[in-house]
């Protein structure tokens, strides 16, 4: 006689998967494609054991009960655009894979909502909003790969938060499997509901570690009729901070990114990498300020207006106003160049940090100091979002290799900074693997603990992607 | 020898308390204040055995502490203005009340965020932040007497949810004593902060029953510099839906509230009450549209613009526009009167569901057939925040008083109705024990059993709040 809670094998619980799911949704050993091996930040790959790609949220279900009988760990997968680990399987893992779980099922167009399918790439998302005549604000570089589950899992930002907020502030609700398997559907699409506690906030930012996001409501927005540019140089940070409180009072809830660079983020983008600026080299600050407006005939005069009195007060040491889309599009190619740093500074190490902005300029200047005192030959560039207290930096030795940039140091020394000044070790990119020795840099003990507490009571047996974030 | 565990008996753990925290921490007997045995639910008042007042979170920790010792629940109470029971106590029971955790801790103007103690009453952080420069959006009518950690407990709404949302959204931190006398301390004040799993939405609008709200970071907004309002008459509620579109699309960001009231509503509110208002009786539906600008000097003629098409294109059958901040004013006493449904309709029963917005026409209608053929001499009133998915109604059998209203016939007939069309037993005023037996309406069952896990996983001992929401 057997056990009645005897695991059953690996092998016989994938034989029941292809039965259960079809053949072409198990794919094990040689068959398992490269991209579910490891996300964008570039560790090395590391194979599951195999990759199972339901197409809804019951057979996501069956898939969590095939591994759970095994005793199997699992690790849900969208695009695989992570920086940070969180999408990355290990050895003897299977990958739960939700590229075939894609689609829009419903635009509300009264409710101005969109119920979406989790495998649904991001750029998906934007079109159909975009032909049923609203916008979805969220954007990213990975627009085109990354999937919009993959978006409530890390909680993504971008550059338009100041205006629509995070990834969290645009859903209304959710479909999820839990780690043992029950699918919890909470679709809710009311701007208002507070019958109960509200759960979708459980899954969004916690990196697949509490559940299988499979499907999402989504908030839309109306098109902006107008959008305005302008690329700022000023003499000084406070300069900056007057501008960002200004930008916020004379522009109001048109605002939607306000992008500061660093000096040494001026250089190499204008001399290493060519892109022509606006204006010229030589200021202290340069911010990029846009605007999504709803009236074309004001928008345009209001924003000429407001930039004359901030040059006539002093607040501005030049600007210059786009005429054009193309000219929209050039001045964001100035902020939008980091994404060439690899061909022109060669491997380097990116960060994310978040500090509240009156700590933004202090932290550039002394983290920079203290790169290039503690480790020799290092260079450091800063540029960011600076109204949504995010901070980009990239660092690196000229001339090593990428596993040779000495990370580890860098580390030390720009997550010793965070903590000093009170900051986030992410403020958008999430934990992962590689930020979790760093997260007690940021959170408290304390905080950590209820972590823990929660991820206990919802993966007991810590089968869902265990030993991610916390 | 007494046996470690041996609890404490509760006279000796209040003792220990005054001794603690001082006499005058410590009310018992006839000294509980009446304020803290009931809410503004119309309940019967419950005395509590013990009314505890500390002043900082240890202090909270403390009390919780000795509460844990002697086996006593505890309840957190803020200004008691609650309308579902979530802050009245129990026989037996002891209550923490914040009412001497008062006062501004910090505004900083460059983060745009204000740090308070959870006890402040809402008025007072609205009045700090104008004063700093800037609006705390969030107005309720209980606005002198309800605490700012009240307000996050429920995750209250109001009237201007539709432009700068709930509560929830517009808190960026906290610090909270867990229900084991833990501190967490998390007062973040970044938009963007990704550093593992988001806790603040874990105590946001779960009514006490996981978490005791200590401190609160707030967002602070630019002050609207226009403010702009029109009270529109419609034919029908298809015209209504196309009116909200546009106002979305043609007004934008600006859009602050879209205040739906159908003729039933008007018609007690004019001719009941007798407030005077702008147009005329007749129509099939009334909406308030407000704006909330930065453009002085535009706004006033892009929103008589806006207003004017809409008449062109036949949306409007008619409507009216505040020429003065005393009209606005006065407008808004049309929507404003419910508060004076007492005097006028004698004891009635307030009820607020959610509901998409397509069905909202279609709810009220049905709704008040069913209660006038269900329950005789039902009569029934309906209005709401439609753009959120929020409707009001008030339900009466003239002439009975409050105990011998059919309350329980008429939650059955709308809660009935709430869970067919997929809705909400309460968008923003909670579950507390008032909806508790509803919540099944709006949630489902996988739903409410994660709520559990949640529920028994920071509170194992059921000692805070228990029996609340769920």
């Amino acid at each position: 006689m057997h056990a009645l809670n005897q695991p059953r094998r690996a092998e016989d619980a994938l034989e029941d998967l292809k039965a259960g799911l079809g053949a072409h949704a198990v794919l094990t050993g040689a068959d398992v494609p490269a991209r579910n091996c490891n996300d964008w930040s570039a560790q090395l790959p590391r194979r599951p054991l195999a990759v199972v790609r339901p197409v809804d949220a019951t057979g996501v279900s069956q898939t969590v009960a095939a591994c759970r009988a095994a005793g199997l760990p699992f690790v849900p997968q969208g695009g695989m655009t992570g920086l940070c680990g969180g999408a990355t399987p290990e050895a003897g893992w299977v990958a739960i894979s939700l590229e075939r779980m894609t689609g829009i099922e419903e635009i509300d167009t009264a409710s101005a909502t969109m119920t979406v399918k989790a495998g649904t790439p991001l750029e998906v998302v934007q079109n159909a909003a975009d032909a049923a005549g609203f916008l979805f604000p969220l954007d990213l570089g990975s627009r085109g790969s990354c999937a919009i589950g993959g978006n409530l899992s890390t909680n993504a930002g971008g550059n338009r938060v100041i205006r629509y907020g995070m990834t969290r502030d645009l859903v209304l609700g959710l479909e999820v499997v839990l780690a043992d398997g029950t699918v919890v559907t909470n679709l809710n699409k009311l701007l208002k509901n507070n019958a109960g506690y509200d759960l979708k906030h459980l899954f969004i930012g916690s990196e697949g570690t509490l559940g299988i996001i499979t499907r999402v409501v989504l908030r839309l927005f109306p098109k902006p009729r107008s959008t305005m540019a302008a690329l700022c140089a000023l003499s000084d940070y406070d300069a900056v901070v007057t501008l960002l409180g200004e930008a916020r009072n004379g522009l109001g809830s048109n605002l939607s990114a306000f992008e500061v660079m660093w000096p040494d983020y001026w250089q190499v983008v204008t001399e290493r990498i060519g892109v022509r600026a606006p204006v010229g080299s030589g200021h202290g600050l340069y911010v990029l300020v846009e605007t999504h407006g709803s009236d074309e005939a004001a928008d345009g005069a209001r924003f000429q207006a407001w930039l004359e009195g901030m040059m006539e007060q002093g607040v501005l040491a030049d600007a210059a106003v786009a005429q054009s889309h193309a000219q929209t599009q050039a001045f964001w190619a100035v902020r939008d160049a980091c994404a060439e740093f690899g061909q022109v500074l060669g491997p380097h190490v990116s960060y994310d940090i978040g500090l509240v902005v009156a700590h933004m300029d202090a932290f550039a200047t002394r983290c920079k100091t203290a790169l290039s005192a503690g480790i020799p030959g290092c260079e450091s560039v800063y540029y960011g979002h600076i109204g949504d207290g995010n901070l980009h930096l990239v660092a690196w030795v000229p001339g090593l290799a990428i596993e040779q940039q000495p990370k580890a140091a860098m580390d030390a020394i720009i997550y010793g900074l965070v903590r000093e000044l009170g900051g986030s070790v992410s403020a958008e990119h999430g934990i992962g693997t590689m930020k979790k020795p760093w997260l007690g840099h940021a959170r408290s003990e304390p905080e950590i603990a209820l972590m823990r507490t929660l991820k206990t009571a919802l993966d007991p047996d810590n089968l869902l992607n265990p030993g991610k974030v916390i």
